[in-house]
């Protein structure tokens, strides 16, 4: 604890971008069905789409002084990545911490936490993802970390890894793994728009896909 | 595990249309206050307000093969509705399930687990209710069932049964019972237009409905 | 139990809009980081900010009598606080209460169980904080209490004591302090427009609230 | 609701007591990995191990006056089960119901809801399966039904079936399969000692089990 | 928050003492069916059996100051009773502040956040009933207040309002009530006796407590 | 997926025992506050208190196939410690592999999800923190991987890493750590026996720990 690490590697920007336009679903699937947030994490308002490299925080519970020792380190393209040191709901970020967030170019936040103002940050078009919408305040007493490794609902993530988020959730792809990973989301998404295009028109999954047979081994009885 | 029930008996399009109609919450108390699957089911997207047929899916934790299974038997009208055999929020359904259902007359979803591409099935209109919200994934390994009975949410499911859904929640109607709930759902609501009417210039619950009497008689004490 | 407490003081009005006005988060913060609910108490609707004066329910779990009872106690400007003696989640409150508590100038409701017909309440215009939302109904056999001090939501609230609710949630100002608090509510405000103008600019927090040397002095290391 | 039926039929004796001595565990492997309530149904005393015919109870919530109606209807071998009709967390049972129903040869209760005066239940070796300990009382006012199929912590159940609970939870046999599942079960059972002895001694559950050709077959790599 | 009050009153220690003895679920019904704390406050060892003088303390998150200076506050006989300002499950007490606790007469620990050193605490005959066991330790940064009122899971407290807690929870009786409260619960002691030995004869609560013509005009039918 | 790492590095046995008695309070003190898993990992018998080094399992929800291949890389003296993929609490462990995990000498499983048999567990002395306590049995179709970094309960843990629990819990510690953690711990073991003399004699932790003037000069005021 106490600890702010100033240099840290990130992403090639194209790369990240693509992984925003590749969306949070495919992205997941692309790396081996790995990589997502736990569920309770929800966007504060719908339709955000974004993708960036993170920033750790972590932070005792109910204290949030670290946010503020944390912007000095985004640069633009960045999110913001919080874990509380043990469960609390509190609300850590409001309109004036977007605001300052938002001069250095940040993308966005992603808390395990709780976050407030949030009509002012759905005016400001400030994306966040939370486990909760809470008013309560915090203190400024005890230090924590920026830039080191955490776990942030469920899944470990370090300084510079993507994070990816929309209206689905957050995922987080490993900083040396992204690239392959833009490659495989891509090539998911141009087989995805054939295949829609037949299940549209009509024609079963189980064909489309040639389940019947591995169905039928398995012991599918149809009655 | 592993049956498919391919006929199964719906009720007649009419009734289920009315029942829609009624609502969640109407149709909920004119079966006598039963059927509601528990709160924790909530649209992905609000505005939405249907009835169908249930087809039923029991699936394992995390594999969705049997909802390719399923699309194959919904008739127009039906609803999908899926209970995993043990608790689990994974996201087994999306756009491209989502389509193929569509091509079926497929008019909703209804799942005790996870849902992903949830911007995507707003815009295509397809509406869910769910318990979570995910982009993790499942796998196609496990067999379950198609059109047997299911707990889902808290409440005991057959095929063919209704399922109302709308902003307040879903319901469950016993195919056999859908006709006289709809008689009774419907004697409810001409009884509200005259209640409303009468609660908005003024009158009080306690005056329209005759209360004070019997609130006197238990015990309660103005002071 | 089975008491209706009939006169009961209210803060001034002017006062109780000016806290309307500074909003939730600022509330709390003006009283000490003190009085908000649950983060579990959500709006059914977004964009609804309002204050009042609690009218208090304590209500038994499904029966949801007193809410007649206590509509007959709302004066104009007042908001209906409703918690039950044991944890439930049933909608107590639909569209017909509504009509009748907006016929006597309600607010509002605030209740730490579940409402319904949602889609007709946003409809009306009648604002909702609650902790789930459920079709499911009630029964009104069980007397409960009208303007007594309750539990809500882990906060105790007394009839007449200021309820203020946003999209951030619900806070309570005790009726005694509510003008000592407004005042530091705005004091608060006209502070935070000068920070936001600086933060906007790029100015750091760390410099602006002048961090920099207690963060140092607890051991903050730069690395 | 409302309904008492009161003649039920039981599975035999001496197959209720074979899944008793098998075990939930096993059971529920033995009819296909299910029947399982849910988890958080949990002994409130740990080392009873029972089997017993359901009486089955759907109670309000906050109501126990239908624990007292189906008392009435238990015969030796019983055990009653009751869910509420909403999530309700109340101590719905104590101490003179138990003695009530083990007056009756009541084997235990399960409950998804709470029970209370659990010190003396545990004196008087009154096995009681519940999602909740609680010391808050519930009133006589609203009718359930006895009999009536339910559904207890996500299984269905009717009059009759078989429960089998013990340290690890709870399970459900149908009362039509009672007899095909303990076969099962003891045929379940025969096969473990030997398995048991050799993993005793050592052996692998993958050479034991031959799971070495399936795991390569799928891919998996040792490094 | 930054208050400490030095002075409060207690209930007679003969009244605490009978309540004790009462037991929770007595005192509870005795009082009206009130004051029971959330079925989530669980004891750490089964068999204590205590009542005592509320000390209360609120502290801030992850902060166990307060704890230190409350225990200077202790007489003989009291209960310390702790309430976080927001929700935390934080082990904010363990064997040294037992130690301590008990050297000046403390009868227990209620905390609505977490514990540790629980198999020491048992050694040591302290008892303690939480929400949760955590060696999640805390830090002494931030004030906040004892012998306030206090809200602990879901019951307003007050300095010196008795606390009653035994293996079914914790209830809490109004230092005013204290007396009442005890008469109301010997009587009800006293009349469960007689009640005992009849149901264990086999009577059935329907008869001995008359009910079965409410029943009936209720509506049950039996079938 | 799919891949078993099998050399893995260990910390020296004299370390890892020297941690076990240290405990996990002392532990997670000793390291800053860091490395305790989710509260909800409770053990499924109390009393016993180990430590060793962590085989690590990623394993599918609902499929334990990988505790069978996780057992093969057990050597004397390691902790089984599994994390599904996504939230589950199935029974993946009973008395089978527990029986083959002793025979390698295996001390403990920690698992995120659930475990069954328990009563037997306890018999043989196979001690388990998991978060549920469930029969539901899980399929064997899908790979996972074995001693590969995992999340498990919110802490990060990598193969090799110590693994101390007990009746407060689990936490984790960097297996480079371990020494110095140890170190730390024993030396905070050796000043708590001088200050639980102190206490027990009835000073008071405001004047041992010299919090007097710290508390007088944050404001804490007197009355």
């Amino acid at each position: 604890m106490g600890i702010v690490v100033q240099n840290i590697s990130r992403a090639r920007a194209a790369v990240i971008d693509g992984l925003a336009a590749a969306g949070v679903a495919t992205v997941h699937e692309a790396q081996g069905r790995r990589g997502c947030l736990a569920s309770i994490m929800r966007p504060i308002w719908s339709g955000a789409s974004i993708a960036g490299s993170a920033v750790t925080i972590s932070a005792p519970p109910g204290d949030n002084w670290m946010l503020h020792v944390a912007i000095e380190q985004v640069q633009a393209g960045d999110i913001l990545v919080l874990a509380p040191t043990s469960p609390c709901d509190n609300g850590y970020f409001g309109d004036l911490l977007a605001t300052s967030a938002m001069a250095r170019g940040c993308r966005g936040l992603v808390i395990d936490a709780g976050v407030r103002d949030i009509a002012t940050l759905k005016e400001m078009g400030f994306p966040v993802w939370s486990k909760a919408i809470s008013a309560q305040g915090t203190v400024k007493e005890t230090l924590g970390s920026v830039n080191v490794p955490i776990v942030c609902a469920g899944q470990a993530i370090e300084a510079g890894d993507v994070i990816v988020a929309d209206d689905d959730g957050v995922v987080v792809v490993k900083r040396g793994e992204a690239e392959t990973v833009l490659a495989a989301a891509e090539k998911r998404l141009a087989n995805e728009e054939a295949k829609r295009l037949r299940l549209k028109a009509g024609e079963l999954g189980l064909d489309l896909y040639g389940m019947r047979e591995a169905l039928a081994a398995k012991g599918l009885k149809y009655v």
